[in-house]
């Protein structure tokens, strides 16, 4: 059985979705599962409400399963490192928690979700490889890459066949403003209030969006693919657009023309950040189908 | 001025009194200040107690320094991986807390005191140079590594002028059994105790020995060589020694046998750890001065 952890999330969502009905069963987990959409899974998918700080539930949560889908996450890219300490206890100590939790109820993979946006740091290559330094410029980058650096000891001492998959920005339908996370909705939202747009660094900085279902993909692939196991593999688009054309983009889509004003900068933001993504071609087989137009216009739709 | 914070301890004792009476005053700052150390001290070494997670107490422990040299540490490389999750609690946690103390009171330096015989793991090369990857086999490597990290991003973000001591086995006088650190003083407690010696991995593996005096200069360099300034540098005495050449080399100078117990494996404990301190030698004009036989008799004279 596979495990999806932070199934309510926009991540999450789309991945129960895309499991459900296959050839193993799904369990959904989180802490709070929206009933709208819990009613809308098919019967086949197990919903379990718990909370990844909750010791007993997530044993209780893990029983049985072959897989876990790790994709809880507390901190925040957009929050800046205001938090770093509270990003510690709130967020490494639980996962590496769990992670413990993991190896008592002897789960055979551990898929991690990872931030490639954020643990490489400001990069010296483009597109980044994953032999890439990690220097994150970011409490969130650093707190998944000290996680990521967790699960690696863990399999080093015990054997864990865990698959550590570095992310771009994920965009598609269903994906809400929420914690600073996702331009889309981001932008969508400022509009609705009829707030001017905030450009951050001018607009300039580059940036890899992947849509959701290229990335639901990757992660069930990253669920059975032998050769991933203890791997580090980036899943991105490939592609680098700058802000102001994603927002230009958006525009286009919807025949209308955003208010803007200066964010001012932000020294955790990185200028670029584009991802290699031919391992996961060579580990997965994997690469993203969906052109960033159709996948904005599927977006906007909804 | 100079913090000495952890200054109670064995490298603590050591530093505060090679420091004290120089061209710098010295703030000796712990928890727990014994008093006859303290009352050992020059007059002009200021003491405060002061616990590491007392932020208020830190904040006060702060005030005036230059330099903040920071020694203290709650995880063992003794305690094997039992305590990943407190040691994230109990470790990091304070440890980023008072770096983030360290930048609101603008300290110029901050030299921290790593673990070059855990943050390595098991060695591809030996010697081992610091640009060997960092994949330690045990919690308190990984804590280390860890406050690493968050040093360096603190660097990158903010120009946080530190030193990061990657540190080999220190021995030498005063060196006392805690926290199960230190082989020396480990056998003579045994030994004192009526008890064998306990030998983990029959005894072979290989380790760096550093006399306490040696490592005090090298601290002492890092306080102002300008080229050390944002480095990881190995501290060691670049000899690897085998664990059962040690027991018997205490023996030798006792005059002495131990009784011996085989005190089975253990899969935190690397093979062997030599670190390479060409780099020491570059950036600080160090390299140790105490050939091995002669602090092993200045630590039992003791």
């Amino acid at each position: 059985m596979i495990g999806i952890f932070g199934a309510n999330g926009f991540i999450g969502r789309h991945l129960v979705r895309r499991l459900a009905g296959g050839p193993e069963r799904v369990r959904a987990v989180s802490r709070h599962i929206d009933p709208a959409f819990a009613a809308s899974l098919p019967t086949d998918v197990e919903i379990v409400q718990a909370d990844l700080g909750d010791e007993l539930a997530m044993a209780s949560a893990l029983t049985d399963l072959r897989v876990v889908v790790q994709l809880i996450s507390t901190s925040s890219p957009g929050l800046q490192n205001r938090y770093a300490v509270s990003d510690i206890r709130d967020n490494v100590l639980p996962q590496v928690a769990f992670l413990e939790a993991c190896l008592a109820a002897k789960i055979e993979r551990y898929v991690f979700l990872s931030s490639g946006g954020t643990v490489y740091g400001q990069p010296q290559t483009l597109p980044i490889p994953e032999t890439h330094e990690a220097r994150p410029l970011s409490s969130h980058g650093m707190t998944k890459l000290v996680v990521e650096q967790y699960i690696g000891m863990y399999g080093r001492l015990h054997d864990l066949d865990s698959v550590i998959l570095r992310v771009a920005n994920p965009f598609g339908p269903g994906q809400t403003f929420r914690k600073g996370q996702g331009l889309i909705p981001a932008l969508l939202q400022r509009h609705a209030q009829g707030l001017p747009v905030r450009i951050i660094n001018g607009g300039q900085a580059i940036r890899d969006f992947l849509y959701i279902d290229d990335l639901a993909d990757a992660v069930a692939l990253s669920l059975t693919a032998p050769g991933a196991a203890g791997r580090t593999i980036n899943i991105g688009s490939g592609e680098g657009r700058r802000i102001v054309d994603v927002i230009e983009a958006v525009e286009s889509v919807l025949g209308e023309r955003f208010a803007r004003e200066d964010g001012g900068t932000r020294n955790s933001d990185v200028d670029a950040n584009v991802l290699d993504i031919t391992l996961a071609g060579q580990l997965l087989g994997w690469r993203p189908k969906t052109p960033f137009m159709d996948g904005l216009r599927l977006t906007l739709r909804d």
